[in-house]
């Protein structure tokens, strides 16, 4: 069988999964989880083996150091794969909640309840974990899942697939609930992105460059982000040492991360304040600083940012910082460099908080707190898949709800149309 | 400017637009609806000149009289095209709404607010009244809209467009807010339809084709219904003269919309008290049916249904009646030929009724009423831009708060990220 025919029996075979795996109780779901979490944990000496063998592949390659740790499958993440399962099943199944339900004149109740998307495609690369986070999170939403990690992990995918798929299997999941795409070439995934018939939406899960293909080449719907471009203005009338706080931990906490902040605005009339004690602080920390002319003038060994600085998501501990007029300048800037992922301001004055809130376009705006806490958990929604600044289905953390959907209900007594 | 150039110039004064659009205080977006309904009927004369351009050009290439009267501008449909403005002015603005906002253990409030999408692109053909009620619908919603009607109404489109354009700008609406593609070019419309930074969503309005020809070309979400198979089941313990009343109502009603029933089932042990009186009154109204061989036992002069009529949207005055053994054998029918759309089951049992709504995978699902109540207006979410079978971010009858999307706000007092 070519690959296109191949792809395309194994798209069918995902929906016809995905349409048993939608009526399922939340009982055998919880119960698939909890087997496959126990499996994972079981099949831990042969995912090492496998895993081995991409990693041979990429040393061969000469994949970076970096590369091959994220590849790396130990011990203890196989048992946070497994841990990440139990946790799945222990939130509360999104499936059958009525939303809302309303009269009409006409007698008849209207209602909308929530339900599955259908079939979830994730393109991922180099962690092999996602191939069980993200299949965990799919079936308890009563999702089908396709999968197609990179060719870099192609054997520790495969073997946590088949252990997945096994476990789920008997306990009770519906063939086709799980699926792996297990060819390595190119143009299998270029096949799933044009599976509209039976694939409903793609979450890729990597770099900004797969992001970009996978956007360019698919007609399924692909909800995503490119990156985190986040800033925190700092009003003339914050808190002082608040705004040292919340800007230390933006940058500091996990640098490496989409919500943690590239760039600081600072306004004028609190810059003396405010900057100086930062800068040595950060400075301790080993943050390489990139600045503006003004706030250059505050500390002249500073180095003069780049046009080209304003725009990157350093994921590293470097950070802008930018001294502005006022409030506009700094909603202007957020407009120009920001990627509508996590923007804060820190400020008492309420009506600049509101009008900051109401005039940011990002997936989450904070006021007072710490943009690294656009979160899925902190924000209490339980595990997510990934963050979206994608504007339509769902922005922010994607839990549970956010890979559901709504259907209408609507119960009567014979009412028909006049 | 060469066609991608144009178009991506018009794409990015739309983005442009539409951030400006989204903080719009309520009172100017209502107003300049109000003023644009005006100019529609102040410049009735010159749109029904610019109309007869586009029907001549139809006459001379010869379009169907159907063509012809879907294009037709006449005084009435100025009149409804204004009117409706007006009602979308009406409805309540459904950008701003928190809908939830909770605490979290360290005392944070997060909140997700209601915002508008962005750039919507609508795609359709024929009716230029599209123009003005996608325009209406987008405007309240907050959203910028990018149209690109048929070659066949673009003189018409374009007219239509020039006064909203102008009458919204006078009453406060930014550049860029409502955008015309004026190239008939199909190169337009395919850049269009590549134009993911600017455009965020695309509606195509029109027939099954055309739908096909977007979805498979396009880089940005579509959302859509290609077609309405939509089906009734009369249950065994169903009110005869309701389900008669009810396949009644749902075929005939209104026999060209995509929520009319194409294909009536019905249980075995009901069919004889069902069918003779109601094949008598379809037959009485002119409809043609096409029956399986059980039914063609109770009236040998019916026609016997082909595998493709189950198949098969009529948008007419034909029905096909299928006896079924039992609800079992409705539901894999319908699963089989439905298209998800409008379902509906007709019957006093609850257990029954409870499980077709929970196992019919479509937009809306009825228990008791017609499947001609799937509607905006008649669901009350007041008008609609369209019925959607897309499985993600909007299922059913699109009105305005389908197009918005929602933002993650963070109300903190220093909280940071431990």
């Amino acid at each position: 069988m070519d690959i296109k025919s191949n792809i395309e029996e194994k798209g069918k075979k995902a929906r016809e999964g995905a349409r048993r795996l939608a009526s399922l109780s939340t009982a055998v779901k919880n119960l698939a989880l909890m087997e496959m979490a126990d499996a994972i944990e079981a099949g831990a000496e042969g995912l090492k083996r496998e895993n081995q063998k991409d990693i041979k592949a990429g040393e061969v390659q000469s994949l970076s150091s970096a590369l091959i740790d994220r590849l790396t499958l130990n011990d203890k993440r196989i048992s946070e794969m497994a841990q990440g399962l139990r946790e799945v099943a222990a939130l509360p199944d999104p499936v059958g909640e009525v939303t809302r339900m309303w009269k009409r004149p006409n007698g008849m109740q209207v209602g909308k309840i929530r339900v599955p998307i259908g079939v979830i495609g994730i393109i991922y690369e180099s962690r092999p974990n996602v191939t069980a986070d993200s299949a965990g999170l799919c079936i308890k939403s009563g999702n089908g899942v396709f999968l197609r990690g990179g060719s870099e992990a192609i054997n520790s995918n495969k073997a946590i697939a088949e252990i997945l798929i096994d476990a789920g299997s008997k306990a009770g999941l519906p063939e086709g609930a799980i699926t792996m795409v297990d060819i390595v070439d190119r143009e299998a995934v270029m096949t799933m992105l044009r599976l509209d018939n039976y694939i409903d939406l793609i979450i890729p899960r990597g770099g900004e460059e797969l992001i970009r293909t996978v956007s360019a080449n698919s007609t399924i719907p692909v909800i995503k982000h490119y990156k985190g471009i986040c800033h925190t203005y700092v009003d003339e009338d914050a808190d002082v040492s608040m705004a040292q706080d919340i800007c230390f931990n933006a940058k500091v906490q996990r640098p490496g991360t989409c919500n943690a902040m590239e760039t600081m605005l600072v306004h004028k009339g609190i810059a003396d304040k405010v900057l100086p004690a930062l800068i040595e602080r950060l400075r301790k920390e080993g943050v390489e600083l990139r600045v503006c002319s003004r706030t250059h003038l505050i500390d002249s060994t500073l180095r003069l940012a780049a046009e080209e600085d304003w725009n990157t998501e350093y994921l590293a501990l470097i950070l802008n910082i930018k001294i502005v007029d006022d409030m506009d300048e700094a909603l202007r800037h957020i407009e120009t460099y920001g990627s509508q992922h996590s923007e804060a301001i820190v400020t008492n004055n309420h009506k600049r908080a509101m009008q900051f809130l109401s005039e940011v376009d990002a997936a989450a705006v904070f006021v007072n707190a710490s943009t690294r806490l656009h979160d899925g958990g902190q924000f209490g929604l339980g595990a997510e898949i990934g963050i979206s600044t994608t504007r339509i289905h769902a922005r922010g953390p994607m839990g549970l709800e956010e890979l559901t959907s709504m259907k209408f209900i609507v119960l009567g007594d014979g009412q028909v149309r006049e």
